[in-house]
């Protein structure tokens, strides 16, 4: 028997690695010859660059890029990236140059934050000659449509007089002309998927500025500015490449983000995990596994919105794969879930406060896994029928 | 397939049967044609007469007897007994006529409570013809040995001068001889099982005085004069009926009251679980089953100690029966379960408190339930070598 145990991590107690190791160790008491494969996963957020580091052969990097506000007077910000597959592809989040964390309460300012600092950490992954560039969209300070990557990629954005615009999504509004004839030589031969998992399109009411302008410092008058900024954008881009990318479905993530980047890279959209699932080749890990295990530290209904286990859980069921899932702890709405995952428990032993429960997190898994593997045998022993 | 659930209830939240139908209610979502047979149980404590009243055709009765202390001045009780069986069998309680509830903590004093009470009870099922008689020991305000029971059935305790002993423990000083010649002439046709989960002898230091006395508002003096008094007691009751029962085990129950039924019945004592199981016929009920289903609200390595999940897995296991336990909530030790319940999950969803899960215990059981039945149904379809 062939089990795949690809779970995410469980918030605040286990990483993926260890929920892989509690399953098998609690799986093993009832079938000690079956082969266990571990695919550690994570969904794009938090432990995305852990899982793929354990997943490809990968070493950190840590770089000195433009900060989210060039204005500042310590405007280089140190932002970790990830080598991965022996330096083929690069692993890049918006956040780590670009990120609000980066900034204090008070000078988040959408009107100038840029994304050039990325674009910097995209341009060292070019020179390095890596062939696939895997960006992580969550958690920006920007509102510029991806202008600074363009700039630091040596896309120029001219106002009516030939001038280079300032940085920042309020400087847009002057765009007249977008010069692409210098960009980085090695734009079209990579390959370049971004994670999201916002539907969000670039602008209008449900755009880039009107639902994430107001976490990033904007004032409702800011967010109408930006709004008009980005659809100017948008205009004189697809003026440019002959694609209207106003409506795209994705593209008002990270500020308009990909708008930059549809400018330089024929970029893939993907929802974060199935970037994850694919850049860890998973639909190869699990031919011809009997039985993949998935896991989230919670699950319910909510988990079928591109969470781990759900992602895993699709690509079993392409494959005819059961799939059981193990939580640290379930939600009060759990039914549609059995579309999809044939089983799921929760973990937790008794009436306990979170703080319990996450001391014996470790325990926890391990005797549901056992306990699961037993009720499996049970049902190739007894007459079902 | 054949499934028999039989579960014990869930304190606090669930009957045993409204578990039942919960167990099914959620399997059945997984194997809607299985034959689901309701076996709700009870280990002798709470719950047992409605098991039983349910199990078996019978009626609550009230009866007004002595209560454990005659020398109040409102000694009679209403105490409470089941007719079962079309009239066959008598379920008697002592706690009923003689329990330590019915007297406030001022007026405990084993030194003059009595099993007379009790006594009337069996005396007056007796008097309508009962075939088999069964009596729960649990909650005794008592500790004379069963003489109260052994006066109320026409048994003479009798000190030197041929009188009558007066009722109580400390009375048993002076019994000289017993004179059985005018007990009830049913005793000897009836069957009579005691329901005893204690192992405690009649005397010594873990004897009925030492263990049971002080909750029973005994002074350690007397303790030690109540020791004296059951030591003389078994000594004239073995003059009487040629059999030492000073180191029986499980004698020390309700005040020795097994060593007075002794001079009266072929007293059979069982574990409550065992009483129950085998009033409930339930190795018939188990025959041919492909699966049973036990539970209680908590389980773990204490559940061996004759709780219901093990003393129905014993039976299961008996006949080569798989059992699953599903638990309210587990212990931390579970390990040594597995011999018997061949995998247990908890029904606990998430970090709460005992009120929250006790208040969706409903919906936790039937998830669990629904789960166990899908897994069992994986494991029929995998190939598990």
């Amino acid at each position: 028997m062939k089990i795949v145990i690809a779970p995410d991590s469980f918030k605040e107690s286990l990483t993926a690695k260890q929920v892989c190791e509690c399953i098998e160790q609690g799986f093993s008491q009832v079938f000690p010859t079956a082969e266990y494969v571990h695919l550690p996963l994570a969904d794009g957020g938090e432990g995305t660059v852990d899982v793929l580091m354990q997943g490809l052969a990968g070493e950190m990097r840590i770089s000195s890029v433009t900060g989210p506000l060039e204005t500042n007077v310590d405007s280089k910000v140190s932002a970790q990236w990830a080598l991965l597959d022996n330096g083929n592809t690069a692993l890049i989040e918006v956040a780590a140059a670009s990120g609000l964390d980066l900034l204090d309460v008070s000078e988040r300012d959408p009107a100038v934050t840029t994304t050039y600092g990325t674009g910097e950490l995209i341009r060292e992954a070019l020179d390095l000659g890596v062939s696939k560039i895997m960006l992580g969209l969550g958690g920006s300070a920007t509102n510029d449509g991806g202008a600074g990557i363009v700039q630091a990629l040596g896309g120029r954005l001219l106002d009516r007089d030939g001038n280079e615009l300032p940085k920042g999504g309020a400087a847009l509004v002057s765009l007249e002309r977008i010069d692409l004839s210098h960009i980085h030589p090695r734009c079209t031969q990579v390959e370049f998927i971004v994670a999201c998992d916002v539907a969000n399109p670039l602008i209008g009411e449900n755009g880039a500025s009107a639902i994430f302008g107001p976490q990033k410092g904007a004032s409702i008058s800011l967010v109408n500015q930006l709004d008009r900024c980005l659809t100017h954008f948008a205009k004189v881009a697809s003026c440019t490449t002959g694609i209207d990318r106003s409506e795209n479905i994705g593209f008002g993530a990270a500020g308009g983000t990909p708008l930059g980047l549809s400018l330089l890279f024929d970029v893939q959209i993907k929802p974060g995990i199935e970037m994850i699932l694919d850049a860890l080749d998973a639909d190869k890990v699990i031919e011809r596994a009997d039985l993949v295990i998935t896991g989230e530290g919670q699950m319910d209904n909510q988990t079928l919105q591109g969470k781990t286990p759900f992602g895993i859980a699709k690509r079993a069921k392409a494959k005819s794969i059961p799939v059981i899932g193990i939580a640290g702890s379930l939600g009060t709405e759990v039914e549609e879930m059995y579309n999809t995952i044939d089983s799921t428990f929760a973990t937790v032993r008794a009436p306990q406060s979170l703080e319990q429960v996450l001391n014996e997190a470790n325990s926890n898994v391990i005797r549901t896994a056992r306990n699961i593997a037993a009720t499996l045998k049970l049902g190739a022993i007894i007459n079902t029928k």
